[in-house]
């Protein structure tokens, strides 16, 4: 089994993204599926471009995006992608779309293709707190994340998607008074976990537990 | 001009739901449009059947339908609804469906059909804070919102809908630290401020102001 | 009885202050008892001198000192008011003193003169979200409630004396996204509520209640 | 130089107190100070005891206390200790103070007599988010400052003595939605930093830096 394993660049103004931080630091394999690591700009188009080349090079069996969400507590999986960019930054080259269709033929929005109850509960049994996001907001990461579906919906049937986001590491928010943060270790230590989770529910279906959200 | 503006019922262990309270006081009547006022039960599947008997009847241009967002800050029109019921407390009845599709034949999702960006504009100048959600939860709030949506896109294209999130009240945080609250009256200054926004966009495209988030 | 209710200035680069805006909505007359009003600089050591000023003018039985506690939830009446000044930002006119200490002579804190149990639970009778807060934090609140406490304590043994926070205004959080606020009809009910109890517990205990805080 | 630091047991139904996973994990020498290890019971009066036969057997030159504020987003070094003993939750002994004084002839508060500033410069520094809190609150936490600073007040003028509150690791907080942690080795390298300070602040004034709160 391959893994295509993504992170994104720094993004606004920031030095690091704990999202590549985390991806060079998985190792090239885990539970025997190869581990394929891949830096994406964080640029509306171009990232989605870099994807597909990733994917046609590597014919991966599934892809793993990873992004920052500056705030959060916890590793969200994602669970849908909408078919829409509403940039309230500029991303990295200076894009800044306002309520625009990412594909005039893609569906309105596609729902993860990865294990999400499963990733979960690994993630919580490794001792990182984790939980199901139902929003990967409107910038570059839930383009990124609609993209690769539109993509192993439209010409990549073998393909399975999805999208993580995690929290600010701890150097990121000496300066940001009320605002969680997660180690490097934890991170990786918790996506680790989900990738061990993707590989075990390969071919089955997703755990039934309670994990939605009133709102 | 007719709008049809919903409150659910109170759920979750709470004696008010504040989306009821403030459906109850609003006026009969907004700058020339009638104002029709539902109540509908927080429970999947009858509050669909509620709504769709009351579009029936009514034949309204536009439905708001209102509920309850524990612990948020502001007022949220929702961007988007998914086709997903997943239950973190059972409904009014006890039903906790968990990751169920709510209509097969139904869009993944469906965007609101609401100017979002003005209605957010609208309630700011009224003093009111005011936010886009990207995501509705996975409880009865997002299901009567894509219900809702289903059918103006199935049965009633004449037909605009969408969903607005409010905070609780304040008398239901008093024993809940750390969990924002806002008036009744603000409430109600803020959806009528909705509602005019709604009504002055009609046949007209909304606002291209930044409002979208990262994450 | 006469009760001197005082409030601040906007600081901060605001341009109201919460705690004036409260304190000009509240009756001349509570229960029988006299409300005197009074704005005050945000500035050490000049707020001070007002306050001195009109305590010896109006030779109250209480005085209840009003500041903004720009992100808080609820009203906070304040346990304790500590020896120091250290400020996070410049007051009104510039001054941002360091770890100095107010009074050479006084105690390194006072204790609120007031019946904050009391208070809170009347508070939340009225609906309005309280709790005691055991920091007025470093800046001027802190400076003016300790002082009023000095002055007690030194040279006006007849006149109890305390302080309470309250929270941003909805039209001040408009542009901040997850800051909680408070509408100024409940600020003012809530004021209200706390007088009253302060006069229902003159020259009695306040209640044994549950009503600390683990850190 | 011997340093005294000591860490609470667990309490409040969790099955590991942070503060004490800290101590165990800290090194038996920093700089050449000896760093000697202390567990003190989470229960009113009996950690006092334990504390002060502890000072009066190692005679450290410093000694630093560590709990837990779960909750919280940072290390905390607390600025001052007050005389009041206020439970929201029982002790592990099941006691309960409802606003009981400390100690008869003790001060109203004392302020700690750890170089704040510059251990928190140094904890930030070292990549870990730190700063002053102004409230240890009014639990056994607040109780065991006040009580040491007593002592090291009334019969041990030689020692100096201080308190940090450190957030919940990530494993406590895997079923607490929005809750921020902190893992171990980050609060490990943070406390050292922390010891480093002090050590090297020891005979000198702690820096002046900007660090306060307006509320």
């Amino acid at each position: 089994m391959k893994i295509l394993v993504t992170g994104f660049d720094p993004f606004g103004g920031e030095t690091k993204n704990p999202a590549l931080e985390v991806v060079k630091k998985l190792p090239d394999g885990i539970e025997g599926a190869s581990i394929i690591k891949l830096e994406i700009p964080t640029v509306f188009g171009k990232s989605a471009g870099v994807m597909k080349e990733a994917i046609r090079k590597e014919n991966p069996n599934y892809v793993l995006s990873i992004g920052q969400a500056g705030g959060r507590y916890r590793l969200t999986p994602e669970r849908v992608a909408i078919n829409l960019d509403d940039a309230r930054i500029p991303d990295n080259e200076g894009n800044q779309p306002i309520d625009m269709q990412i594909q005039p033929d893609g569906e309105n929005a596609y729902f993860s293709q990865l294990p999400l109850k499963a990733m979960v509960k690994a993630m919580k049994e490794a001792g990182v707190p984790a939980s199901i996001s139902n929003s990967a907001g409107t910038f570059v990461c839930n383009h990124i994340m609609y993209q690769t579906l539109y993509l192993t919906h439209s010409e990549y049937p073998n393909v399975k998607a999805g999208f993580i986001h995690i929290p600010f590491l701890p150097e990121q928010v000496t300066e940001r008074p009320g605002t969680a943060s997660m180690s490097l270790n934890d991170m990786v230590k918790g996506v680790i976990a989900t990738i061990k989770a993707i590989i075990a529910y390969d071919g089955k279906e997703d755990l039934k537990t309670i994990g939605g959200e009133t709102h």
